[in-house]
């Protein structure tokens, strides 16, 4: 999927919503008898008329062996047969030498397939450059996330004053283009997106951290949102987790209802 | 296994090697078929005379889809099994916020299970703490990688002149000791060991970029070694692929032979 047809999609359901599908076996309902793909697919078609992209969180399926890769990939599958208009962000924050990095982006590109992949930055150029050279899809890199640990590397200046997150920033926008990458920016620094729009106006940018981890969507909006949306805003435990009972997908969709409705408001103060 | 542990396997095969398993079904002998489980037998019987540690390279596996995350288990499984001294590092380059990384460290220590996973820092302290909680088990933390694009962010230098992989190194050493961590040093640039040296003085680096990728070993053995020898030094290529013959396997431990004489003559003149 290209990045004029997710713009259209925003456009045509009024949402920027990205549902992270971090399905831990152990928190679904007891009445689905640990059955995670039965649960995707019920959050999925509560969810998918207010979200635009599904993020499943690669560790939970790992975590499972072969058991949770065959639920992966079946969950995209799922996806993508039913609702094709919907991204998908296989969330994996994968990155190593080149040709490794080659096998890594085949295999979430061709075999699963998703539409975009995040990345981490640390081993520069040839550890991201494999994940660009597919025909719409996607690298998502990361910039500044919305944990702790954000402080001890990412947050770091060097002798200007530039943090390290503005460097990756600089650096790699070079590597691509706005047609082949998307950067993670974290809620929880929602004034910082001011900045990073200087630097990269008019990537996307998924912004997880909304919800459990205390990011506002007002903020976030505010400063990170440009003329096509700009913004993926992912909401997973919130979402997913609203019950533990029965009514998990009934009470899933209302989660996202809400947070499509304030994402509406927002669209339209922005004019889009 | 502990550090202790694997020094006395070093001590007792004259060897610090380590054979990289990057089983990439389309570069394996013809005669074998695509049987990426009987390749990786092969090899490991091959060459584990001569070896302290195999490294399988998740994304080779993780592209087969199910069936390779089958053979990288049972990879694994075999090896332990029959050669139960022997270290195995699962590269993974893994790395994510507090509860994703213990997703992954239970995948990694548990369910396969690896003695050490190669983690990626970015994101900082809490997305590697969970790597070090499991008794006898390594987080490898990547400090300075030997690929091209290891000049742009951690050969970066701060106000003082700090190299960001050296920071890398200053600051996670505080969040383990040497029995739960080790570090990722590329051999293409072995000089900077003897500075790296001097940040983590007893911890073990596992150094890639022998052979196929041009690094030296008596470099890496002149600035690198310590009084516990605390290298593993990885070759891959070179053993895996030294015949695409049916005699692969003999091949591949006439290198890994060769790499381990040649060891024994370094361990010998740091007298170990």
């Amino acid at each position: 999927m290209n990045k004029q047809a997710l713009f259209e999609q925003i456009i045509a359901k009024r949402s920027f919503l990205c549902v992270g599908l971090d399905t831990d076996v152990k928190k679904i309902p007891e009445c689905l008898d640990g059955d995670m793909l039965g649960f995707n697919q019920a959050i999925i078609d509560a969810t998918a008329p207010y979200a635009v992209c599904f993020k499943p969180n690669v560790a939970f399926y790992e975590s499972m062996g072969t058991y949770g890769w065959d639920v992966l990939k079946r969950t995209i599958g799922y996806i993508k047969e039913n609702y094709p208009e919907i991204f998908v962000i296989a969330d994996a924050k994968r990155g190593d030498i080149g040709n490794t990095s080659e096998m890594y982006a085949k295999t979430f590109f061709e075999n699963l397939p998703a539409d975009a992949v995040t990345v981490a930055p640390y081993m520069g150029k040839d550890s991201v450059a494999p994940f660009l050279k597919f025909e719409d899809k996607f690298a998502v890199l990361l910039a500044l996330t919305s944990n702790e640990g954000s402080d001890d590397f990412q947050m770091q200046t060097d002798a200007v004053g530039c943090a390290f997150y503005e460097k990756v920033l600089q650096t790699s926008k070079e590597w691509g283009n706005e047609d082949n990458m998307m950067y993670v920016v974290g809620a929880t620094k929602a004034q910082m997106l001011e900045g990073i729009r200087r630097i990269v106006p008019n990537h996307f940018l998924l912004v997880p951290g909304v919800g459990a981890q205390g990011g506002s969507l007002r903020e976030v909006a505010k400063y990170g949102m440009n003329s096509q949306c700009g913004l993926l805003v992912n909401s997973s435990r919130g979402i997913i987790y609203a019950s533990k009972c029965e009514d998990f997908a009934t009470r899933a969709a209302m989660e996202a209802k809400a947070l499509q409705e304030e994402m509406n408001l927002l669209l339209e103060d922005a004019e889009i």
